[in-house]
């Protein structure tokens, strides 16, 4: 080892300095000696890009890295950039003349990688830098550590992921507390884990753009996020949880992967979960993700999946990475190995799945035998069927609950289609799949 | 990148080939073109120590490559030396050559490192190799890259980890089929999941050892294995489970660790926890850990914690690690963070824990009023106490469930030796450890 390789800092040029960024300079300050040990180099911030630099920042950050002009964090003075600012432009920019400059690039944006990840990581492979974004799904877990890393010689079966904290969140209360939705959404607010326009989250958008970035490393699948099936949580409620105890399971909001050889199925959606499943068990703003490995077998990891910390530290352990590789004189190694190409995904109507399907239906005779006919002409077969009490008043509604076997999505849809508009049906259906995760 | 420095396989000389080692020839076999993307370079065995030269292997282990010879497995035609023979010796004599001989070193075996791990790191510091051990614990699960790399940044507080599938298929059974330890045992045998002499996994010497790893990394601790406090399961029965249940908990074969300042407290014994606890819903033969990072808060990982192909998939990804920064002419950094001291432990006497104290005394009056009086004489307060049903005959014994407050284990120690010689004991008191793991 030669003494002038340890001499020379490796120089980060931070893009934005919210709470990620202001926890990322606490944490090389913090660790300075011991990062120091692992890089064989100091780190060392020099520049932090912001949009007002007048604005009150973390103690540690001193006011002469701070600029507003792009143009100082690039060039020669700068080893690695690290992009913590978030959305689509000017990050993708940013990243990509970084790239070209031959900089080290860490970042935390999912959104960014959903959209661009391959491209990034394609332009990244052939400038021979280090692309490593393990902040941009599950906060402080190593989910993407954990997928590029320790299966490198494995091969990646299927993904079940809880990716959205105030989704996990809502959907807890509801569990625990009996809370509807909206009281639960409320009580999220609240405590500042949802946004005043939740959509983001609740849609189940926010684990898309997580599992369309798992999915580049778990696959090797480049996927258009428009075509991922995507649903949110604002139409489960209270009735669907009682019953789902009744069945000893409960719903959670997956983001789901399956590699089912030329094609993959990718899903984000609420979905039932056995009780005693480890998935069924993470409550409130955890994250997880279980990765099945063909040599592996089921592998789950379980943390906070936000928070300015947490991932901070995610984005601190990336650094270390690619800073370690640029000063040993060859980086971009972690980035080469991942190969992608484009993937054709299964419709969600050729998905296999069995399912929970409610029904509002007047307490009348002939609608169970409608239902069931129609479900049968489809060879969709049924597991349990519930009716829950009689309707209080002569014409009201009453819930009825099916619990199918495993059948094609499509036929369920099309039996439910048949009767949608019978006489006997208050209200639409409602499907909710339930998940079998093997292995836990 | 010089051309050169692809050209040249890394030369792997393997130590054992057992089932792990089996594995390990055959996802290198299968996994050759991807492995030699991330390597930089092709990896190639080339050598394989074993017993005996005639038994049967794994169709992808070449007959040339199998050796008797220790000598042939040195020397300059090795690059990596992967250990996977297992056992102390002569284990650490080949370790200590490979590392004076500058070869990257991966190894999976828990005892050696339990024993010697720290004799071993500095070794490698000093010699400028790496070390690497992620099959040591957890079999497949990354626990040691989750605490090496992701934590790069931030400080263990704590550890709580399942690391024995023996103990925890048996408890598992127990709990879910009423079964005593004895015919738990027996099905595990059967199962294979358990050895015909099955003490080193039930009576907790297993889980210790890799609890000591584990520390090596997570408090930067070097600790003598035969002053951690270990337990095993043989004294867990039937009436302890029914207790549990009825107070929301089950029981659990813990490696627990916790930061304590100067010292550390590491212990080893079955815990009740609460079933709504991660920890309580990882089943069967998995294992798991929670990792508590100051900034990260709680991570936990949990999946298969041995078995050849996920441990193999371990050792790989480790054989990738140390090729990679060998060939990269930097080898050493990823062992040269590690840094340890001896660091006192926290006897048990003086661990603070909550308890539950399982008493079978004679059905008369009086003998409760002695059994809080003790307690309370030693500042240890109740939090529930239950006595199940009545004697079925004259001088027959009840059980006498005690739920403590948090005290400490001398405390409580002292109190129960004060009324063990009392007249209304009918045997031993039983103590188990209630384990509050926050965050989960």
């Amino acid at each position: 080892m030669s003494p002038q390789r340890v001499k020379f800092p490796v120089r980060i040029a931070l893009l934005g300095c919210g709470t990620v960024g202001g926890g990322v300079i606490q944490l090389i300050r913090d660790n300075a000696e011991y990062l120091a040990s692992r890089v064989g180099a100091p780190l060392e911030v020099t520049k932090v890009l912001v949009r007002d630099i007048t604005k009150d920042r973390v103690p540690e950050c001193r006011p002469e890295w701070l600029t507003t002009d792009p143009d100082a964090v690039f060039g020669e003075e700068t080893d690695l950039v690290v992009e913590v600012m978030g959305g689509e432009d000017p990050a993708n920019e940013y990243l990509e003349r970084a790239i070209r400059e031959g900089k080290g690039v860490v970042t935390a944006n999912k959104l960014l990688l959903a959209l661009h990840g391959p491209a990034l990581v394609e332009k990244s492979i052939n400038a021979g830098v280090d692309l490593a974004f393990e902040a941009s799904v599950g906060g402080g877990i190593p989910i993407i550590r954990t997928l590029r890393e320790a299966l490198t010689s494995d091969w990646v079966e299927s993904v079940h992921a809880i990716l959205n904290g105030t989704c996990n969140y809502i959907l807890t209360k509801m569990r625990e507390e009996g809370a509807s939705f909206e009281d639960a959404l409320a009580k999220a607010q609240e405590l500042g884990y949802a946004e005043a326009e939740p959509s983001l989250d609740v849609d189940g958008h926010d684990a898309a753009q997580k599992l369309v970035v798992m999915s580049m490393l778990a696959f090797g699948a480049k996927v258009n996020i428009a075509d991922v099936p995507v649903e949110g949580i604002r139409s489960i409620d209270e009735l669907d949880f009682r019953f789902a105890e009744r069945f000893d399971m409960t719903i959670k909001h997956l983001a789901i992967g399956y590699d089912r050889g030329e094609r993959i199925e990718l899903r984000v959606h609420p979905a039932m979960v056995s009780k005693g499943s480890v998935l069924a068990n993470i409550s409130d703003v955890l994250n997880g993700a279980l990765i099945h490995g063909r040599a592996l077998g089921p592998c789950l990891t379980v943390g906070p999946g936000a928070g300015a910390m947490p991932t901070a530290v995610s984005v601190v352990a990336d650094i270390v990475d690619v800073a370690r590789s640029k000063r040993e004189g060859e980086p971009g190694l972690a980035t080469r190995g991942i190969q992608m190409q484009s993937r054709p995904l299964v419709p969600i109507d050729e998905v296999d799945s069995r399912y929970y399907l409610r029904f509002d239906v007047a307490d009348e005779p002939g609608a169970l035998a409608t239902i069931a006919t129609a479900l049968g002409d489809q060879g969709v077969s049924i597991e349990q069927m519930v009716q829950e009490g009689r309707a209080r008043a002569a014409g009201g509604a009453v819930p009825v609950v099916i619990i199918t076997h495993t059948g094609r999505e499509g036929a369920v849809r099309r039996a439910i289609e048949s009767f949608a508009e019978a006489g006997f049906m208050r209200g639409a259906a409602k499907l909710i799949r339930i998940e079998d995760v093997q292995g836990n």
